[in-house]
């Protein structure tokens, strides 16, 4: 592993090279991002040593790190650009449009579809994080798709980086993103508008941390850039999981307008069940 | 400090115990639980070091940290049993339907309306926490219909176990709570239901640990047996914040089905904001 591009700067293409020059001391890392602050704090922090539009021929890995809806026109340009031995790969949260995208395309065996299940509410280089994705999942996709030797390349930054491995098809990678990680920005999200609508004080909702609020709110700090993007971008998977929750929500209402204490503590009972899942190999 | 008499050995009656225990190391800890098995635990924990049903005449202090559908029959129950010198306080997350109860009854001034902003997903003897309340929020209601002799006695308790108390009207605190808790537990049991509708394959549910779905999701691990309870007694504010929640989701559904991309981004930089308030003072 001699030289890694990386195209976005920001919270996840910051952390990935952080954690690589921290494996691999002797790597080369380049890169560029359309925020000058940001590209400018990149290099201040390490994350790159040199700004580069175009990889070098000889790179290793060029990471995509941009907003979702940007990653379609980026991945095209990139396959132009790159060299034979050359592997592209994006850390995008939406994976079927990018993989039907490039199908067809002539060099779609330097390319590999995957989305590493990592973040915080953070976001920019100054939010970048060696150990953030140190034991975390990174899904694959269409592998078989993407040429054998250069995927080694990739294995041996994501072996060294610890993480773990799952393969998914991009359709369902998308529903099931859609409701784990998409519907819970998006409630919290709401949840945090709501409560800001009723309150005027803003010392009461200090004062309410306790609350459980602030972790159930946590995900409204998320950067708008990154996801009005992956909403939009998902858009079919987004609203039938935002429909579901709604229509449950709904259901919950009239429940506790009809006053069923049994009901309710029924219903709450078998959500519980979300304890085992969530506690599993902890 | 001599005696302090506990109804209810859960979460929060078992932390006010073990905390009290520790700051009043000769304090004498008696109570009881309606669950049979919660009274052993709490014995055997060291929670209480006797089971009693009434508590005795000269007993400084009686909580009241049962669900709080039973609160008010406990409240009016256990004014008929102290004597003179012994304050009662509740720990209920509901506050006007107590108040109004006991609003012209003779042993007023022997009552305390209080309820802690601490807690964690968990319930029961076992999760009890000698340092829960450590540092958070009390809050106090109808403070001057108290007798001021006897809230020494409560502030001697709270100082030592270093909470932090503030006043409200309690139709002020019913209103602010449903919006900053009883909606952020409601929405968490609700992305619960949904993601577990959808999801047949647990094991994908559990690899999604770093999307934000596990903080989101956590205060569905709640103990319905407490907040079916909580939802009911304070219907009609939950009810409002909860058709808030519906409107807004509806509304920002919208704005995804149309692609309004510009205005999603507008709408979640507005909600940012909550990144200030909930930093505040860190």
């Amino acid at each position: 592993m001699k030289k890694i591009h990386l195209v976005g700067l920001g919270l996840l293409g910051g952390s990935f090279a952080l954690a690589a020059r921290q494996k691999f001391p002797e790597l080369q890392l380049s890169g560029q991002d359309a925020n000058s602050q940001h590209l400018q704090d990149a290099l201040d922090l390490g994350i790159i040593s040199v700004s580069k539009s175009i990889p070098d021929a000889d790179t290793d890995l060029v990471i995509l790190a941009t907003p979702a809806d940007t990653l379609g026109d980026l991945l095209v340009q990139t396959l132009a650009q790159i060299g034979p031995e050359t592997l592209v790969f994006d850390l995008g949260s939406t994976k079927a449009k990018l993989c039907s995208l490039v199908a067809s395309h002539p060099k779609r065996s330097q390319y590999l579809a995957a989305h590493p299940i990592a973040g915080t509410e953070y976001s920019g280089p100054k939010a970048a994080d060696a150990g953030l994705l140190d034991r975390k999942v990174m899904i694959l996709c269409e592998l078989e798709k993407t040429d054998l030797h250069l995927k080694e390349k990739a294995y041996r930054l994501f072996d060294a980086l610890n993480l773990k491995l799952r393969f998914m098809d991009p359709a369902e990678h998308d529903r099931h993103l859609a409701y784990v990680s998409h519907l819970s920005h998006l409630t919290s999200f709401m949840l945090g508008k709501t409560v800001l609508q009723k309150m005027e004080d803003e010392k009461n909702i200090f004062d309410m941390a306790g609350s459980g609020f602030s972790s159930t709110v946590r995900l409204a700090k998320s950067s708008p850039e990154m996801w009005a993007p992956i909403f939009l971008e998902n858009k079919d998977n987004v609203l039938a999981a935002l429909d579901g929750y709604i229509a449950n929500l709904s259901a919950f209402r009239e429940k506790i307008a009809k006053e069923e204490g049994e009901s309710l503590k029924k219903e709450m009972e078998e959500i519980n069940v979300i304890r085992g899942i969530l506690d599993f190999g902890k």
